[in-house]
Formats: structure tokens, sequence, C-alpha cells
């Protein structure tokens, strides 16, 4: 067989041992802030089938949904052949589907999932609905720096309540999480209503998704980029003189019940924004939260309340965003059914937390102790003395030979293992093991009991 | 849009809160047993490239590989089109591969892709390295009573060290995870060398696959079907005779030795399992463990000793297995890593712990607390009460809304919250709550401090 030089695909990642575990330290972070609130978590299948998430993500979307193919078709029958040969025809064409060559494709959000089981589940389940979850997604995108194909989600959603407690408590989620994770962070606030309110009082009504989608990117292209983006859009002289005056983050509340006193909905939202900050401020959280009326995220589907969460250190972009939207159901059969989520950017919390040297010392999860052994009979009599350690929950390794003593203890700081034993003829007659401290160099002679309360107490 | 009735794949499945937490509570079992050997996390993208993948499972486990579909080949030119058409040929024929169709592959084991990093990675390594993945893996097959296609493997393995140390440390993981889950199990054990003595010692030393791959059916098919199908491929009468005399479960290493006097590989075989044996009394491992010729494990890669475990008081087949194989890097063009390694049979340990009933309560993750508003000032009210209970690690919820208090009550019931507030007029002038025990029905009414105590208490 010919000799493979092996790689992973383009956009996808291998996690190292240091890597899961901190990983692994932001997924239990947020896990446990998530079900002190209530939300429990939830799992669905990596693979969808197709129609499930075909026509939810817009065009653009559909063409980076990972599709799999059926498998084994060179067993079908010769007709069924000719409908696949057909079938292909139209995907070398468009980006369409075809149910005899594609039923499934993997998951490319939660959301959708999340959806498609609450309407699955809808008479088991109590509503308010608070479920938690933190699975992979897969996207054909572009890999670029900060940018997967396979990448992680962690989202909390409460579904079936319009209530706006659920808003006050997924933004002290935010503050929980980001405080256990030691992150200076601001809140920034808006509502999709306010949004609506502005477009009446720019007098572009009818143009208020184009008006979204170019707020959405003052942060890249600048307030001229917005304004030349609407500007082709159609907006006219007048309309881009307004929007300019409010494409301003110093904005008020007070500021724009003036200018928004004719539109109905730009009154509503304003309200909901004056409850939230009022029930907030029944609660200390030690988080900037703010106002931002030029803070409009790019997804379509939000009709309330909107959040983005920013490092305040760091320049990287949001590393949590969320929002209440009115009809997450209605796609499958159950329309009225209101919900409003929060995510975690975890890749980007990562690069976060690595950058600013937050991460805590993951060597908790590592060896603690390993005994190095000078001969076999060493080796057997390391045996359970070992097995004696890990029983009183130490972290144990015996190192599986009798190499030389160097060889051992490299092996040992590689894995930055803290502590060894080393045992020879003498150790093993005198039931005084050689201890060692690798960090430090120290060597004491001490009996395996000892060793025990050291390192339980440490 | 036509409304989809939504549904999940064949042999895929969505997992519910209580199954979540069940699964995690096996998974945390595990891991931290891994944690305690040295063993450390590693984690391998859900696609590899398909060149990875095949050609390492046999024809049949070939045609169970889930391919993913190139994105965007719509948008090819034309002569790349004609290419994907002839390779679209090729695929309705045979389960040929196109990189012009597909390029990456789902996960189909924790193996291959471990052996693929182990070569990347070979200079950043310590040998011997000892990881643990747990992980799903996909497979075409068709689905039935317990078989999926989407399933999570939980693997260990050391490689890069010969010593059969690993073999020990391996068999006390398996004790110590298996009493923590309080399951009642044996582990077989084998040796592939003495499975290569036996065919010298029936005179088949050229049809060993095929003896292997027979005994491995022993279970399923009984003595009669493993003679039937050894006659099938060519055993003659006393070949078959002196089969059926070894296919005996009772037959000691003791027996053993006199039988395999003259196969070299066969006397290896049989040292290594005393050596085992022998340093596996001196622990105490509360386990049964037993030696047994007619283990034979499917795998072809396995060349020393194999593993099984089962459940001692019910009937499901092994919840796990093993073994020792001489070279897992070879196909990657790095020879002669030896390696041994365990796996635990997930899904199948869940059904176990159900059926026996041995699953702990998990509703130590669910809420413990919920305050119930009878009016809106109510809720204002408790807002920071509830924060405050968290603030003390009390998992606590705020029904968000001030509907009738029997919705409120079902809501907790349906989430087996143990303990409710319920907050009226009458309480916030107080400062008395009324504290309601939702098991035994018992209310007091007493202040938030006391709550908190009896909370962190329980």
């Amino acid at each position: 067989m010919a000799v493979n030089k092996p790689s992973v695909p383009s956009g996808m990642r291998d996690f190292s041992p240091e890597q899961v575990l901190k990983r692994n330290y932001i997924f239990n972070t947020i896990e446990q802030v998530f079900q002190k609130y209530g939300f429990m978590p939830l799992q669905t299948p990596s693979m969808e089938n197709i129609d499930t998430l075909t026509g939810k993500y817009g065009d653009e979307g559909d063409q980076l949904i990972y599709k799999v193919l059926n498998s084994r078709i060179h067993e079908a029958k010769e007709d069924k052949k000719t409908l696949m040969r057909n079938d292909f025809e139209l995907m070398l064409e468009a980006n369409s589907n075809s149910k005899n060559l594609v039923e499934k494709a993997l998951r490319y959000d939660l959301t959708v999932p999340f959806a498609r089981y609450v309407v699955m589940h809808r008479n088991d389940i109590s509503f308010p609905f608070k479920r938690y979850q933190m699975q992979p997604v897969w996207r054909a995108d572009r890999p670029q720096k900060g940018r997967f194909r396979e990448f992680w989600q962690c989202d909390a959603d409460v579904v079936g309540s319009d209530s706006l407690l659920n808003e006050v408590d997924l933004i002290c989620i935010y503050a929980e999480v980001f405080q256990a994770l030691h992150l200076d962070i601001t809140i920034k606030m808006n509502n999709r209503k306010i949004l609506h309110g502005l477009s009446e009082y720019i007098g572009v009504l009818d143009k208020q998704v184009e008006l979204t989608v170019a707020i959405d990117k003052l942060d890249k292209i600048g307030k001229e980029g917005v304004l030349r983006e609407l500007s082709e859009k159609g907006f006219n002289a007048a309309a881009l003189a307004k929007t300019e005056s409010v494409l301003n983050a110093e904005i008020s509340l007070e500021n724009l019940k003036e200018l928004l006193v004719n539109s109905e909905l730009g009154r509503t939202g304003i309200a909901e924004m004056e409850s939230i900050f009022s029930l907030l401020t029944r609660l200390n959280l030690n988080i900037r939260i703010a106002f931002d009326v030029t803070l409009a995220r790019g997804l379509n589907y939000y009709t309330g309340a909107i959040f983005e969460v920013v490092a305040n250190n760091i320049q990287i972009g949001s590393i949590g965003g969320g929002g209440r939207y009115d009809d997450l159901t209605g796609i499958f059969g159950l329309p009225g059914v209101s919900g409003v989520g929060i995510s975690f950017g975890l890749d980007r919390i990562y690069e976060v937390l690595e950058e600013l040297q937050l991460f805590p010392k993951v060597e908790g999860n590592f060896t603690q102790l390993i005994f190095c052994c000078m001969d076999d009979e060493a080796l057997r009599y390391a045996l359970p003395l070992a097995q004696h350690c890990r029983q009183h929950n130490i972290k144990t390794e015996l190192y599986p030979a009798a190499t030389k003593l160097k060889k051992q203890l490299d092996y040992a700081n590689s894995k930055k293992i803290g502590f060894a034993v080393i045992i020879g003829q003498e150790e093993m007659q005198s039931g005084l093991l050689a201890f060692k401290d690798l960090t430090s160099g120290e060597q004491q002679k001490i009996e395996v009991s000892e060793i025990i309360k050291l390192l339980v107490r440490s």
C-alpha cells in the first residue's frame, strides 16, 4: 500500500491534551452557570435530514451546508441509478438536493435542530423550556484566522415565554460566566423594535432589512461605508442625513424617546429596554452594560432585544451574542413560540484567555506522581504502591520499563509531572523511597504513607 | 413554504436532558479513572481526508464510511464537471472514491485518527504516549436494537511501550471504572499468540485468520456453527476434531502448555499471560478475571493480549474490549510502534445501568429552588433574592411570569425541582417567605437567609 502523508482537512483541527483541558475549562464554566439558572442540557444528532436544514439559512448559508452522500449507491437498481444520474446533473447545475443521492446533512447551527426538537417533543416539554446545547457545527466556509469548518457553539435558549425576566437571566449568565473566567466585558444591547422605529423615523420602513444589514457592518466599514451602502440601496439624501445623525453609539434611550415618538413599535422597544435596565438595577452585576443603538446583529429572525458581548481589553470582535425571536418553530408547523437565546463564541473566548494569559494551570488534570524503577524487581515492587496511591485519588503513573533514569525523568518532565518516586535495591530493602520534587529538585527518603499525605494535601 | 413533519435520521438520536446527564455520569466516571492512570485527552476532527480512512477497515467497513460531498460542485468549470461525471459513473459501479466529488469522510472509529495523529506529531510526543478519546463515530450500518449510526466510543491506548505493565494498568482501569459504576463484571482474557499456537497445534497455520474469525462467533453460533464454518473453509476431519477439543473455555494455561509445547509463539503467549496474571496477584482487584481460550476478538490488528468485558448479571454481550497491536502507525509510514488499548461500549453500559437501575439520581444537576410570584411586584421583589441564592451556588429559577400558582408548581414538578418559594403581598410586607418542600408538601414561613442555609446544607 502506498504510504499516505497524513494531514487533517482544511479548517478542521486536532486538539492536543492541553488544548482539550483548556477548552473543557471554558465549557465547564459555562455549563455550571447554565445549570445554576435552571437550563438543562440537550444534544441532537450530528446529521439532520437534509430537508430540516435547507432553506433555513438563506441562499449563502445553504451553500455552506455539508451534505452526506447516501451509502451503497452502487448497489442500487439500474432504474434508481438513472434517477441518480439525473439528480446529479441537477446538482452540477445548481445547489440542489436529491434524496436519491443525499438524504442527510451535517448540523449547521444549534438553533434549527433545537426548533426541530421542540416541535417533535412539544407534548412532553414543559414550557418555558430552558435548554443549553454545546456541540460542534460544520460549515463549508473559506477557512481563515479564527474561522473554522468545524467549530463549537454553546447556546442557551428559553422558549415559550415572552417575559423580559428571561432577558435579564441571560444577561446575568453572561455576567457570571465572564466573571468566572476573569474576563472584563461589556454587554451591548439594543432592540429590533427600536431599529424598526428608526426606519420609520428615517422614512425607509420598506428598507428595514437593508438598514439593519448595513448598520451591522458599522464596526467593519465605518460610518462612511454604511452610508455608501445605503445610498446604493436607494436611500435619498434626507434619509442618509437622518441615518448619519442616529449612527451614534452615544444616543441614549431618552434621546430616542423624542426621535421615535411617532413609532408605536419603536416606543414599545424603548419601553422593553427601560424595563430590562430597571430590572437590572435591582442586581449588582459587576460588568458594563451599555445601550447601543448601532448594534444590529445580522440574523434576520431577531424581533426584540439583542445582545452582544465584547471583551474590554482586547480587539477581537464579539465573543457572544443573542436576542429574542418571535417565531422559532413556525417553519416546522408550530407557530407562536417566542424565545430568547444567547450564544458563547468558544474559539474567540479561547483566544482571548490565551492572549491575556487568563487560563488557570491545567496541571490539576495531569499526573501528580510517577514511579521510576531501576530494575524489574523494583517494577513488581512498585506496582501495588502505585495502585495504593491511586486509591487515595493521586493521579499516578508507573513508568512501564526499567530503562535509564534520565529517560524516565525526561518523560516525567514532558508530562509536567510534579513528583517522582525512584526505587532501586536500597529502597526495597529499607522501605524508604526516594521521593523527588521535580520542580525544585529536592529529594527526601520517606515511606509511601508519607508521600500520600504530602500529595493528598497539596 | 411547505411545513415539514420533523424527524431525525434513522439510527441517530436526540438526547433529552435526563439522558445527557446520565450519559455524562458514565463519561465522567471513565474520564476520571483514565486521568488517574496518567492518560490525557485527545480530540480529532469529525472529518478526515478520505484517504486517511479508506482501506483501513476491510471491504465491508469501507462501505460503511459516510462520505461528505464536496461543496459548491455546481460552481466548478465545465472540464472539472466532466471529471466529476466520469467519477460519478465509477461510484455508481463500485464503492470507489473520487477527489473531484468526495474529499472528506466522517470518523469511523477513534483508532485510525489516533494513529494519524501520532504520526503527524511523532516529534512532539513523549513515548509511551497515553491518550484517551471519547467522541462520536459514524457508520452507515443497518440500524437495529442497540446499534446506531452515530455512537460514542471511549478509548484509552498506550503506544510506544511493549511492557506488559500497560496491560495490567488497563485491566485496573476496567476494574476501577466498573466498580465506580457499581457494575459486577468479568474480564475475559486471551492472547493472539496463543491462538496462533493453536493453529499450529491443529495443523492449520495457513488458516489462522479463518480460525480466529470462526472462534469469535462461538457465542452467537455455538460450537457446531464454528465447526461447520471451519469445515466449509477446508478444515479436514483431524483438524476439526482437534479444534473441537480446544473450543472449551475451561482449558487452563497449564493445559495449553502441553498442547502448545511445539509452538514457539504459543509458548510466548502463555508466558505473557502468566506474567500478566502474576502481576495482577500483587493487586487486590475486586473483579473476576478469567483466561478464556475461546476469546478471539474480531479485529485483525491484534497481535498479543486481548480483553473482553462482560456484565455478570445481565445478558447483553460485551461492554468493553481491547488488546495489543504490534503496528498501529505503519499504514501512515511510522513502523514499529507497538501499543495496547481498551474501549468502553457506552451505549451498552447505559442500557445495563438502566436495566439494573444503577444510575444515581441525576437530580443533583436539576434546579433546586424555584421562586413563584403572585404578581408583578412580587417578581421584581424576587429577582434579587433568586440571584442571592445563586450566589450561594443554589440552582435557582424565577418563574418568569405571575401566572396561576398551579401552573407554576406544575412546571416545578415537571422539572423535579425540590423546593419552591411563593411570594405574594403578605410575604413582601413581612419578609417571611412561604418555603415549600415540593416532595413532602410541607410549608413554612422563613427568611431567605434561612432558606439558603437549608439548601446549601442539603
